[in-house]
């Protein structure tokens, strides 16, 4: 096995289906049927040619499978070949075999479906990486975020839920907040209409902003923070600069800061998956986390996916399957 | 003993010496018989009227103080009377007599004269809150800042040295870069010649910046740290207002946070100054860490000393002696 077909970006903002050699098989990594794939935002940014893969990484486009394990390399030792798993994968998850490294991979929870578990990795490793790993939110601390109905707004709040935090955020309509408070939320402002930064200091204010929007956001997200809060940026959809205040950032003790996960090393994402799997299994396998699948197609239909997430009409995931 | 005399902003941008009421002594209160004044760059700030005391404090000037105990209130289980001690002090440390909350006040270490004593509390409160505090820094991690000669720039040294870090920093002169390195710095660029922020990634980049410029000097001073590193401002006398770059703190994983001391709850500086005795107090007794005073004058010659700090001729510490 050593070429797979995938959807690949064809270098002018469309999308073209071809097989192609799969990068070698390390010793570490793990080649999988892939039966289903999760679609995330950086997906429309890599078609558009803005997003290009690390060094290394396969050219198709998808940051998250889930399907059967086919091969497995020499020093791979949690896996064997018909197992189900999901895994967080650098590139290359629009396929029909995917290579997953051994440490980014997990087991399917019984839980879940094949769909499920594709619609996982990304936002899961995303929201555990950036508000709860090493234990930085407190028990009951609140998290505020913007697009309280994207895949990442809406694992955030199955995760928050689970694990005892309140939180809240935008949506771009009111039908869509109405949808995100029955996801998890304790309240979502429609961002187009209120004046979400002083109802959230009325709430008593946030402890931790994840913010995918940055610009002239953060000023205001920085407003809707308590004091000594923290505000975590993951992407940057409406300004890649932002200014900040340097008296208010000492008066108030906030910090700000920031990460990506697709180019993080591959010892740093082992660490985030065992956490996890510590950490959010128990509550996966007894119905108290799920993500939230808004839209399945067949892997064909790649374009009905980008086009409902393009145009913002996707609550939760879409997941393309076999 | 409920009045005492002080040197107070004038109101017109000078000082007046005269005589006023001290605030009422809590139960958690020391009265001071002030013997030596540490003067600090905020002190210029107070009498141009740009930095108010806060609520409840002296209207006086000064922040920390050393000197003899000569009254405590009924709560006070640390010090009594005769006790030779040092403080830091939300204001009033300009004075004949001055009131310390407990939580901030120091036994005078055996190995320090009254005037190193006064020179201490300030600076050794903020670098240890900014740079130190809860372990922040792991052993080895390198600290970078400007104005190596002033007075927090000469006391990080002597902390940084003390506790095994290496520090680098940026001085307006190569005399003054010169001082710097003798008194514990690894190395100083001149900020007006050198591109600092290239030699200091030429160093391997910073693990923490202390900043204290704010303004354009931000993005250099990011610029200047490792990956994951820490940006902390404890000033801006370059500008309120900085742009950060999402992109960049995303991708490099950095942070910026900030904190005043001055306005921080009484209960927070005690915790400080707890961790302060138990952390720096055996250094200090060994020999190992020590404030350098510059200039010391008697505290009629306040002007003197303002404006030296003013000319920036000091290398260190000014104190104020009685």
């Amino acid at each position: 096995m050593d070429k797979a077909s995938a959807w690949f970006a064809d270098g002018s903002g469309g999308l073209a289906w071809r097989e192609d050699s799969l990068p070698t098989l390390r010793s570490s990594d793990i080649l999988i049927n892939v039966q289903a794939a999760g679609v995330n935002r950086p997906d429309l940014l890599q078609r558009a040619g803005l997003y290009p893969p690390p060094p290394g990484a396969s050219e198709a486009l998808g940051l998250e499978v889930a399907g059967i394990v086919e091969a497995v390399g020499d020093a791979v030792s949690r896996f064997q070949p018909g197992d189900r798993v999901m895994a967080l994968v650098p590139g290359g998850g629009y396929a029909e075999h995917c290579l997953a490294p051994e440490g980014s991979t997990m087991p399917l929870p019984k839980a879940w479906s094949i769909a499920q578990g594709a619609a996982f990795p990304e936002t899961g490793f995303t929201v555990w990486a950036n508000v709860f790993d090493s234990g930085s939110l407190t028990v009951g601390q609140s998290i505020f975020l913007h697009g309280a109905t994207s895949g990442i707004g809406t694992m955030a709040a199955s995760m928050a839920k689970a694990l005892g935090h309140p939180i809240f955020g935008t949506a771009g309509t009111d039908e869509k907040a109405g949808e995100a408070e029955t996801l998890g939320f304790q309240k979502v402002w429609n961002y187009k209409e209120d004046d979400w930064s002083a109802a959230m200091q009325a709430e008593g204010g946030a402890d931790l902003v994840l913010d995918m929007v940055g610009g002239d956001y953060v000023e205001k997200n920085l407003a809707a923070l308590k004091d000594g809060g923290r505000h975590v940026s993951i992407a940057f959809q409406g300004g890649i600069n932002a200014t900040v205040n340097i008296m208010n950032l000492m008066r108030r003790r906030l910090t700000l800061t920031g990460s990506t996960l697709r180019a993080r090393p591959e010892e740093e994402k082992t660490r985030l998956r065992t956490e996890i799997e510590a950490k959010l299994f128990p509550l996966i396998e007894v119905g108290k986390l799920t993500p939230h699948i808004s839209l399945e197609v067949p892997m064909a239909d790649v374009e009905v996916a980008h086009c409902a997430m393009r145009e913002g009409r996707l609550i939760g995931k879409a997941v393309l399957t076999r």
